[in-house]
């Protein structure tokens, strides 16, 4: 810490009512041009990616990345650096084959999803059975898909906001258990993406209401391609199918917590964050090396102008691919605290190209020096009411007000959760234009003494 | 057959001296234009990737894409539909994991190169050294390579004319036989590759010279540029390797013939076609289920239009992949028989954009036709003496014309040898210009009396 800063800090400190500084439009414009020449977010994406790779909820690649994460936070400048631990139940992955046997022989390229039961150790062999959509396995005969390897080939299309992946992705949400009523002997789904490689894309689900786990896996788009394929020629068509997936006890994770101390203590905490976790098969580069390495680089370039009114805290959440342990666990330990605002970036690296809200309607005058500080990159301003995080889920529901920073999501779902998620895949350009967001829109939510909240009556 | 055509047929064979007929510029145009409503070609690679998938040199597959290659040739109405069989050395696969143990844990995804050895059962751990090119690893001194995994990361660029496979694919075919003369204890190299995705190019390689067989394999582009990264680090980087492959003796191989059966026997044959089997990570759609549905879909205009001048000879060559047996087996069986040109579809099935040839200078004329029939297709005219095709190596160098008709290979080797060789990779409007093109420069040659060859002191 400079000496500057800490006269800055002490003189803060001994005032009984610290009068709160805006930053002004100019500071802020200014924070943001800077940021455009930022390398923090690429070396922190280059360096978690290569030096740590795969950190999977629970493993020992997670617990060496928060131990990396901590030493650069600390490197970086930030106080109060810690790890706050919490246990999941971890599941093995296992390996994931598949083979049509009739008829046309042929392997199948395809990986298990979370939580997917195994196949016996020799695997099983079954009859395939095809639907195109969820609705219509919803609405299947049981006696039809009793004993039968399930296949729902539902496509998703590319979309800059990324929407299809709440309707296409119940596929893999809820397909498995209502495949596992229905009394299938395994299902497979078109992988949720939208790619045209070999290189399917796992992803989290339930068993819901008490359905019993079954073999689970997606296939790769052209592998699923070449199923319907196969299916449409209307011969029996007959797969065997081996997974070793299992549910392997508990596990630790946790996350890592890093801020930025600001004038006034009272003033509430500005967190911004992203998920240090990754699926195994990538490196989690877009998913989400890049959303830690955006927002601790943004925070990075307003420690360095001086201290802020409001406290901003990073948090690098643990386990959030197998479904939000460390945004739950953060709530739990953290609820009682203010929150001024939360944002989390988790969307990949692509150019921000809006910014969505969901603060009280009293606040939304004060989103205007942000869209301001936006607007020069390109970045329009969407709706109040509808911005989200998933680690934020609870806070959100406890009324914290939320900002999010959309990205362009048109190509995020050719990488998601697959083994392409990986370093060559992050444009530095667009990584900068993000952080020079992030930068502008801390520099005025740090700054201005405006309420955001609480929020109420905006949960969807 | 048409009452027509066998009336024609019926007609010709009765002339002791057929004369021979030119198809006019005007019956080659309209030909074309209707080529380029094809949709055999289309069915052809569908059917073959579909109902057969991969069809690896003397597997399995391959034979039963033999069978289906018959029945096919056979309903299109094709005459003296045959296999001849060859046989083959036999390589199995078996499977290639990789991990790096040292600094930084993680997996690497690779795929082992035609040929391999194997690492013992329970796989090798030794550390790596890097070079940047073939040429830097020729001058390694032996001491500092000796029980190494030798690591070569030259990358290949995109080109229209995919000529840097040329030299860049120098890394794969001679790499491996120079680390293991320097003492190597394994060979990994950058996959010869232009895309950025997890799926890691195989092709062939051979011993030469007595090298002792090591481990050999491709990264994954993206594995590479990991792996090159952590070298970087400057710290000692181990691999631990698994390699199962092996040679397993002799398996069956074949060509699959077909003809239209000219009207003058004596004016020697017009062979076309591309390679029936394909590497077993993809399902062989761009390498090589586009080239014999392109040459095959063209001779089928060419035989309902009625009987050419000369014999045309469709060849599914077998065993490509491994070392072009397919090619050496049918010049040895019938080197003999008068070839009046040869050509070969096998580079994908983006759109042909250039046509070269080799014939004597004396027939250079006479392709002037020719590049009247393509240039309206966008296809310009490159040089005599260059053109050359993999199968067609020994015709070549016997003095047959060759005639290439070259394909866009822009994005060719993003999927070349990889599992991302699948159907949805096909262009069906591009596919359709081949056909068209093909189905000009077979009008034209099919029908013309003049003398390409044969072609001395132009082999490259």
């Amino acid at each position: 810490m400079s000496r500057f800063k800490m006269l800055a800090l002490a003189a803060a400190s001994a005032l009984s009512f610290p009068l709160p500084v805006q930053a002004s439009p100019e500071q802020t414009a200014r924070l943001r041009d800077a940021a455009l020449a930022d390398t923090l977010a690429w070396d922190i994406t280059e360096g978690l990616t290569t030096e740590i790779g795969q950190r999977k909820a629970g493993s020992d690649a997670e617990a060496r990345a928060r131990d990396w994460a901590v030493a650069k936070l600390k490197a970086l400048g930030f106080s109060n650096v810690r790890i706050e631990t919490f246990d999941i139940p971890y599941w093995e992955r296992g390996i994931a084959t598949a083979e049509i046997t009739a008829p046309f022989p042929q392997q199948l390229i395809l990986t298990a999803l979370g939580n997917s039961g195994a196949t016996p150790d020799k695997g099983l062999t079954a009859e395939v059975i095809g639907f195109d959509s969820l609705d219509e396995l919803k609405a299947a005969d049981p006696a039809a898909v009793k004993g039968k390897i399930v296949f729902v080939t539902h496509r998703m299309a590319p979309a800059q906001d990324g929407s299809p992946y709440g309707p296409v992705g119940n596929v893999r949400r809820q397909g498995p258990s209502i495949a596992s009523k229905l009394g299938a002997a395994a299902i497979l789904i078109r992988s949720i993406g939208t790619d045209h490689h070999r290189v399917p894309h796992t992803g989290v689900q339930d068993w819901s209401n008490g359905a019993k786990p079954i073999p689970a896996a997606a296939l790769s788009n052209p592998d699923a391609d070449q199923l319907e394929r196969v299916l449409k020629r209307g011969k029996p068509v007959s797969i065997a199918l081996t997974i070793t997936a299992k549910m392997a006890g508990k596990r630790q994770s946790g996350n890592v917590i890093a801020e930025i101390t600001g004038r006034d203590p009272a003033a509430g905490i500005v967190l911004v964050g992203g998920h240090l976790d990754s699926w195994d098969l990538g490196t989690g580069a877009i998913d989400d090396g890049t959303g830690v390495a955006i927002t601790t680089a943004a925070a990075k370039h307003i420690l360095d102008a001086g201290q802020p009114l409001r406290t901003i805290r990073i948090v690098w959440f643990g386990s959030e691919e197998i479904g939000s342990f460390g945004g739950t666990n953060y709530f739990d330990r953290h609820k009682a605290e203010k929150h001024h605002v939360a944002a989390e970036s988790d969307f990949g690296a692509d150019r921000v190209w809006r910014f969505e809200t969901r603060v009280t309607d009293a606040a939304v005058p004060a989103m205007k020096p942000i869209a301001a500080a936006l607007l020069p990159l390109g970045i329009v301003q969407g709706h109040n009411g509808t911005a989200d995080g998933s680690d934020l889920d609870e806070l959100a529901k406890s009324g914290v007000p939320i900002i999010a920073l959309s990205q362009d999501g048109t190509r995020y779902f050719d990488l998601h959760h697959t083994a392409d998620d990986t370093l060559d895949k992050v444009d530095p350009a667009q990584l900068r234009q993000n952080v020079a967001a992030w930068t502008a829109m801390l520099s005025v939510v740090a700054n201005d003494p405006t309420e955001y909240g609480p929020v109420t009556g905006k949960t969807e």
